[in-house]
């Protein structure tokens, strides 16, 4: 083995030498190795196994036969969404009765029998999709067996011309596309073809597929309805347009990809109803290549802009990729939660202001930690910016992460940073209110996350690596294995040895017979001061970004990055009002939080308070900082001169303060809780 | 003239001896003449011209009749309101179709031709209450035609059997009563007979009167339907209790006293469906004698409780009021915002958990703050305490009298106490949404605040004072002539000079022409330290609460109270998160805020800090601090370990910031804002 670091702030060596970079600044890996920048044809190839597989992109997605997690962190959550969650949603679709529309939609019950909101159809899909990543992780045949019977039931409601919704169109309905605003029929065709996209990369035979056959039929006559000529509209909420991409990428149809560019462009110009939200609540205010900051509910807000890169890498359209990396980057700036949670409105679940994220009303909806992962994923393919895996890390540990109870069983749909009543255990049988809940519901009124926390676990795999022409990048760190080859077809094999994030070591050991000259690409997360890399028993420390080692790797070489999990204070941004004189705790990828199950008796989280000049300290399944529990005074008048002089007059701090990962918050009971804390 | 003032922490005088009281807990001010506490028969009068006039009360609400408010901040208040809002408003109705329902209703073009929301029916009845007290403060013949028009539209729509809804009930519409958590329908109701109670009160001529003959025939339709035997059930938006307890007091009827009660003590049993925000929402989740504290939609759980005091005091309940009381105790120290605004959520219009008051997502409507007063009108007749005239003059300043623009013609519906972004002017032909606009605007699809503010100015003069046994009690201070009698019989009359709240004189002067022994009592402001009271020309200190003066007073006397209006920080409760490190100035009862169009350039109220350690100065028209503009640094990821100091960083303050009363923001035009200023 032989191996060269240099910093990248030293002048490019050959490429022969082995490089570490380490800029913040967003560098496609491979600019160094002379590529042209922008999409390569390399980026894409048929048949990877994932969820993005873009025909042009910087760095190639590899699919779960070339990524497999295989413990860890991830590992248990995916053991546990397999094991769990699938035969939990399945159970409350059957109970909800919101599998049982489509049989009432065959048998002629409806509009009678139907159950549940306008876009339930889209659970039933979202299953689907979970189900087909999950088989074709494992291969598991009783969930083939599951995943046809639905598939049958699906199939059988759909109507002559392909046009398939248990809500509209039949007798006694509302008449199709009667309500482009609210009704989201063709948000459900989109997850029916993302079911069918999954479906299509994972299924165990050739041949012709029924939830494949379905979708195409499904996706035609939207053309056909929605095509030039057709209504000039779009859906309330985006969800068709990255699906029809990804159709597209499946079957080479370039009508999908034509389709999804209309719905992309025709957004923007008001062409829905305006609502009481205003119509930026459905991205209808301005363009996609207009706007300068994602606005509006944040769930479609992310889906649509993840729809706007796919369209972009499949279509060279640079500027539109600029644009939507502009409007997230400007997100991240401004309207982020420390979590990377997005949303801090309850009201139209939607992005508020710049700087306006009290975490005792962050809305955080699980499903648009989701879909800002879906964006980050997309824009990280075809920038392959470190910055990218970074917020990917962040909200997969702290925004989906927390949703999923550790059986797998229930779930939080909103994701509070503060919470300040005890909460009461919902029942088991009920469905609950979708934001209501402050503590994980089995089951939702609108209960989009489960099922979208299920499709992701299922197919986290692919989220962890890349290969471009020079070697293969590790975006995220779990125990994994991973066998792909480069596009020359030079085979490249590792083993990732990690217990991340309870210890900062992952160790990537080469695997394989070959030895071959490629590079490796780590990303070094921002937060990772002091970071250090370990090349053929040499160790030196990294700065944050990405770091590269070009080797003539051979089998039983190993790279070990070690990242620094001290914890550490943070502190926010001065316009973030709602947090001034706060710190919160961090530990690798990890935000912490206090809970009141910590504190002595039954006392609330408000009363806690951070000494910030002694540093947190790391006790194995917790972290301690030095504080204070305060006498908090009640008065009659809550304003006044000297109001907040009591607390500041009680004196010095020697209270140990418990903090432990939010992502396990309230799995020990009701608890008070808050993330950022008084000082 | 003789008088005498004593501290009320020396042993109290005989009663001939004129006594300064100078606590600010609540004691009923007769509590030291001997009365038994709690309400006495003299606290009712039948035919007094004034919206809350209760049979039994510690103390006795004056009429229109009786108090006239002849100038300064209300004076122009209530010469705009009669002059430009009510017609206003009438346009409007006419314009949106919400008359005109009635008359299609009347021609059978229902539900084809009708317009607006289910509760449109009650902004009509509250513009005929807002005249009815217009024409009582004026005898405007002009304005009583109007009125006569629009109440022979709305009592041709009556069904023979007392119903009146222009949304239910008729051929082709959703059947009465099917929807009582939505409907509205009671709620519309309740507006009705309001707006003939204030017409019973103040008609020009005796005699049966059309709209009190339409209201009674209601309000018996109510009795019949929702009486012992009926739909045991309440209306989702409570108002009809404290209409019916007022139109007992009218017409000496029981069964509207009965019905109000039954309503009352069925809430809280969940008798209404479950909404996706809970039964709290509309206060059916816990019986009104057993809840703690104010919840729900903040509207709805103010009227809630104006009606259970009108129930107590009329009852002689004392648990209910006490239990009222309390709530409303615990929401003033806990769930209110400095303004006195109630509702810190946009959802779902409501009161947030204790604490929770960001200032940039305060919803405050403008509603609840009519509701605010009304309930603490109610308590303060029925214990007299002080505190409640402060959160009543507190309210009024600064969320009632935000609301409208200086015209009268556009209006704020929620009242945020930070403005981060620059507002769009609406359109002046187009109603907007309640929540959306951050500037006035004309109208809204619901448009329940101009309407109330309406009523609440055109009938303003009633809260200024009262009278008990032993004399008149001053709460709010205007320029006023006050002519009335004791129970006795003693004609008590003054004119209350004052250019308040601009200078803090308030110089009340005995007018009329008799000489008699009675006691002046003056509310000093819980904020008006060193506030001074002259008598006789002797002056002194007189300490915030109730200060009394017993004289034989005779014609020409005077006793000033004098207010200090030097302008203060206030701070918050620690635990109130969002404005930590934050203060705010007063001036006397008004709320201040900076305003970017008195910053230099484009200069946003973001980077405004004040130096807390200097006092605020007041300059005639506006309040200066001193302060800086500070340079805020735009980062890729708001939240790191020295993020925040870069401002601490950038060393002393010399700026003066100019600071204006928060009633009057965004009338120079579009304008960021804030209340709550970091220090």
């Amino acid at each position: 083995m032989t191996s060269d670091t240099t910093s990248r702030s030293s002048a490019p060596t050959a490429t022969t030498a082995a490089t570490a970079t380490g800029d913040a600044v967003p560098v496609p890996p491979d600019a160094e190795a002379g590529a042209a920048p922008g999409p390569t044809p390399s980026g894409g190839r048929a048949g990877t196994i994932a969820p993005v597989v873009p025909s042009r992109a910087v760095l190639r997605p590899l699919g779960l036969d070339e990524v497999r997690i295989t413990g860890g962190f991830w590992g248990r959550r995916q053991q546990v969404n397999g094991a769990a969650t699938l035969a939990h949603i399945e159970l409350w679709l059957e109970r909800e009765g919101w599998l049982g529309n489509f049989d009432a939609a065959v048998e002629g019950r409806l509009p009678a029998d139907r159950r549940g909101r306008e876009f339930s159809d889209s659970e039933v899909y979202k299953l689907l999709e979970a189900m087909a990543w999950e088989i074709g992780r494992t291969r598991d045949e009783a969930l083939e067996a599951r995943f046809e019977a639905i598939v049958a039931r699906v199939a059988a409601a759909q109507e002559p011309d392909g046009y398939l919704s248990t809500r509209f169109g039949r007798p006694g309905q509302a008449p199709r596309y009667s309500d482009l605003e609210w009704g989201h029929e063709l948000y459900c065709f989109g997850h029916l073809v993302q079911a069918a996209v999954a479906r299509a990369r994972t299924r165990p035979a050739d041949g012709d597929d029924a939830l494949v056959t379905v979708a195409r039929r499904a996706a035609d006559h939207v053309c056909e309805v929605f095509g030039a000529g057709g209504i000039e509209s779009v859906c309330g909420h985006p969800e068709i347009e990255p699906a029809l991409v990804e159709l597209y990428r499946v079957t080479g149809e370039e009508r999908y990809l034509e389709q999804a560019r209309l719905f992309l462009e025709r957004r923007g110009h008001g062409v829905l109803e305006d609502v009481e939200f205003g119509r930026a609540y459905f991205q209808d205010d301005l363009p996609v290549r207009d706007a300068t900051v994602l606005r509006g509910h944040a769930v479609r807000a992310t889906y649509l802009s993840a729809g706007a890169v796919d369209l972009a890498s499949e279509t060279g359209d640079g500027d539109l990729l600029d644009a939507v990396s502009h409007q997230l980057d400007t997100t991240v700036a401004r309207r982020t939660y420390l979590t990377g949670g997005m949303g801090s409105r309850h009201q139209d679940e939607a992005f508020g202001p710049d700087y306006v994220l009290p975490p005792d009303r962050a809305y955080s909806e699980t499903c648009a930690g989701i879909g800002s992962v879906m964006l980050s994923w997309r824009l990280l393919l075809a920038d392959g910016s470190p910055a990218r895996g970074d917020l990917i890390e962040r909200t997969l540990y702290n925004v989906v992460a927390t949703s999923p109870s550790p059986e797998g069983t229930a779930f939080y749909y909103t994701n509070t940073l503060h919470q300040r009543e005890l909460a009461t255990v919902p029942e088991e049988d009920v469905a609950s209110p979708r934001a209501a809940s402050s503590l994980r519901a089995p089951w939702f009124g609108v209960s989009c996350c489960p099922t979208n926390v299920a499709r992701t676990f299922a197919s986290l795999a692919a989220y962890l690596a890349t290969v471009d022409d020079d070697g293969l990048q590790l975006h995220q760190y779990a125990p994994a294995e991973i066998r792909t080859a480069l596009p020359d077809g030079r085979a490249v094999a590792v083993d990732v040895v990690t217990d991340y994030p309870r210890t900062g070591e992952v160790r990537v050991r080469v695997a394989g017979v070959d030895t071959h000259r490629w590079t490796l690409t780590l990303r070094v997360p921002a937060w990772a001061t002091g970071a250090t890399l370990e090349v053929a028993g040499e160790r030196r420390v990294v700065e944050p970004g990405a770091v590269r080692v070009t080797c003539d790797f051979a089998p039983g070489d190993e790279v070990v990055l070690g990242l620094p999990l001290e914890p550490r204070f943070v502190r926010a941004d001065p316009r973030i009002d709602a947090v001034r004189g706060c710190v919160a705790v961090e530990r690798g990828p990890e935000v912490l939080c206090v809970e009141s199950v910590d504190l002595p008796g039954t006392a609330h989280v408000d009363v806690v308070r951070i000494d910030p000049g002694v540093a947190p300290q790391d006790r194995g399944d917790h972290v301690v900082a030095r504080g204070a529990l305060v006498d908090l005074a009640e008065h009659a008048w809550p304003y006044g001169d000297g109001i907040d002089r009591e607390v500041a007059d009680q004196g010095a701090a020697g209270t140990e303060i418990v903090l432990r990962p939010y992502h396990d918050w309230a799995t020990r009971g009701p608890s008070t809780m808050r993330v950022w804390v008084p000082t």
